[in-house]
């Protein structure tokens, strides 16, 4: 079978947005047919990564509308829902429509519009996403980090200030991501001195409430060569559930998900951990970026803050880790998130991030949906 | 490639039940499961085809909930909405999961649950999935179907007493439908005298609001052979798009989406309309049996009704149509209507269809999103 190619992409602005999440799947879906100049009418399947556009603005249906706006009728359209983790989710769609022969052209659009609604009111839809007998006692995804990060630095004997690491490190690759929600460098002080949320993790240690797009198109690598020279090929992608009730885990700090997308994906793609050199990863809290780095096999268990201090998974270290900003200053709209964090790669892949832009053949992607509850893991090759 | 098989299928019963759109996926993926006799720990994809379980119960995650309550972690498992045609387009996914290599064993759980909320909260949530500009002026669903229906019967000098024989029909098909939620057959008068609902439809002319849910498990072929010698396979399954904004077709009395996947499931499966021995079409009003019907080339367009009249659709006739009672008197939970159809195909077509049983080795099913916005045409054959 002929390789799966990524020939376009693109994202939105990321951030407060006046407009609906339909418009900016429109802005994204446009953006990225003229970034491989394709015509809307040659799209065959048109998926739309997007958790809750129904519970955040009454309004359902918007694969439709995007088809509609697009005007790539009669595409085949359908919404992918994976809550956090629904845009790896849809790259994994969107594979699997170009690698089973239903589609030969595949336009990918993710994006979620949150910021209209109160804080309480989107942590109260995303909180949904949990099993019943955690929401209904009160514990939430930032409590989950709290726990899951006051255990890991007592376990691993691990400084808090490594978690500032993460986050001062991703505002730095934010200030050069011109879609990035906030472009503005903080330092340690900052984050460290930030008010408490989840002890203890502070304001700095979590992604902010987003509005955004972004998009990807696939098609056959032997369709590609019809359109551009330059491309990007999935070499490997993968998902995998862990426990839904997040306190039946063996081990707090490993996240079974990532672990067996993150081997679906090597042994799929023939690469190893060794191998790739620019990964986003899902650091909706600043303790995430540790643990999947972990899991992913970057490094062993408990010693993912010790690369971060020293300075390997910076922009100019041996394995630069979320060059975009990262969830946490570029921003989290949902369904966005996981398109976007391919869009990075693809950028990266193709030398075209400009002054994010890293030395990289191999990149991953690794969407976490909830705590952890379901993981897709996406290996790209420049070709 | 190896031919997709369904090798296992289930169906909850519908109605008004006293249980969580979880607890409902849970039942039927453990029956679907029990009846091919497959551990769970099998499973590598698990698809949830669901509208909006958010709306209507302020529960998201509901596919990580299932693989937990089901045993089949770290099974992958996904959402898929594409509104009213979530189930067809489930089968869709599911088909495209094992065709592209990247599931052995995908099994595609559909459910909702919407009789705990009143009939305004429900036809709200359902009227979202509109074009704003088409919900914001109070056109809904059922209006559209009203309008469509005066439109069909006067430009085809069609009698009003024809729409009728369809909730006849189907209801009288759902007695012997064990799952059905009104197991009552009727009598024409019963329907035209019935309340109007939007003129010339009547309370009879739709069907009910209903929770439930079907299951359907796929594999490769070849795979089939290790668990069973009887099976069903996919012969082709297609979707397509129509306008977004109803008023926009050309011709009201055309479903382009019905029109376009199922040209694309013919081609795909080399039968054509006269191969169809057996059919599950999306009656949600009844009309749309005729719209469908004629769109899928049954009969010229127009001519519908005069099949109907003459009982060529009914159980005895020689292409009958919804032989499960379809939506009007089955019941119509939105993400499992579409699943509930293969489920009935795939019960004739193995010969398992009890009192329903008619004499099949093709059968279709048609899944219609919105007022045929996006449609699934699946063609499915006896081994």
């Amino acid at each position: 079978m002929s390789e799966v190619a990524i020939i376009g992409a693109s994202m939105t602005q990321f951030g407060q947005r006046d407009a609906w999440v339909s418009e900016l799947l429109a802005e994204a879906g446009a953006a990225c047919l003229d970034d491989a100049n394709l015509a809307p009418s040659a799209v065959d399947h048109l998926y739309v990564s997007n958790m809750a556009s129904g519970e955040f603005e009454g309004q359902t249906g918007v694969p439709n509308a995007l088809a509609h706006d697009l005007g790539a009728m009669p595409a085949y359209t359908q919404r992918v829902d994976q809550t956090s983790s629904s845009g790896g989710a849809g790259i994994y769609a969107a594979w699997q429509s170009v690698a089973s022969g239903a589609s030969e052209m595949t336009l990918l659009v993710g994006g979620e519009k949150m910021t209209h609604r109160t804080t309480a009111e989107s942590t109260d839809i995303i909180a949904s996403l949990t099993h019943p007998v955690e929401y209904k006692t009160g514990v939430t995804l930032p409590s989950f980090a709290g726990m899951t990060a006051r255990h890991y630095l007592e376990r691993y004997d691990a400084p808090r200030e490594a978690l500032a690491t993460v986050a001062v490190k991703n505002h730095r690759n934010g200030v050069d991501n011109p879609h990035a929600q906030f472009r503005k460098e903080i330092d340690a002080e900052t984050a460290l001195e930030s008010p408490i949320v989840a002890d203890p993790l502070r304001l700095y240690d979590f992604c902010p409430i987003t509005d955004g797009s972004a998009a990807l198109l696939f098609c056959p690598e032997d369709v590609a060569h019809e359109y551009t020279d330059d491309y990007v090929t999935v070499a490997g992608v993968a998902g995998a559930t862990d426990t839904h009730v997040v306190h039946e885990r063996e081990d707090p700090t490993v996240m079974g998900g990532v672990v067996e997308s993150g081997r679906q994906a090597y042994e799929l793609s023939g690469y190893g951990p060794d191998d790739i050199d620019v990964a986003e990863l899902h650091d909706m809290f600043t303790i995430l970026e540790f643990l999947q780095y972990e899991d992913l096999g970057f490094a062993e268990k408990g010693k993912a803050w010790e690369d971060a201090e020293a300075g390997v998974t910076a922009r100019d270290g041996a394995l630069p880790i979320n060059t975009s900003g990262g969830l946490k200053s570029k921003g989290h709209p949902l369904g966005a998130s996981g398109v976007a964090q391919g869009y990075e790669i693809y950028q990266q892949l193709m030398g075209d991030a400009g002054n994010r832009q890293v030395d990289a053949e191999v990149g991953l992607a690794c969407n976490v949906g909830g705590f952890g509850n379901c993981v897709t893991t996406c290996i790209m090759e420049a070709n």
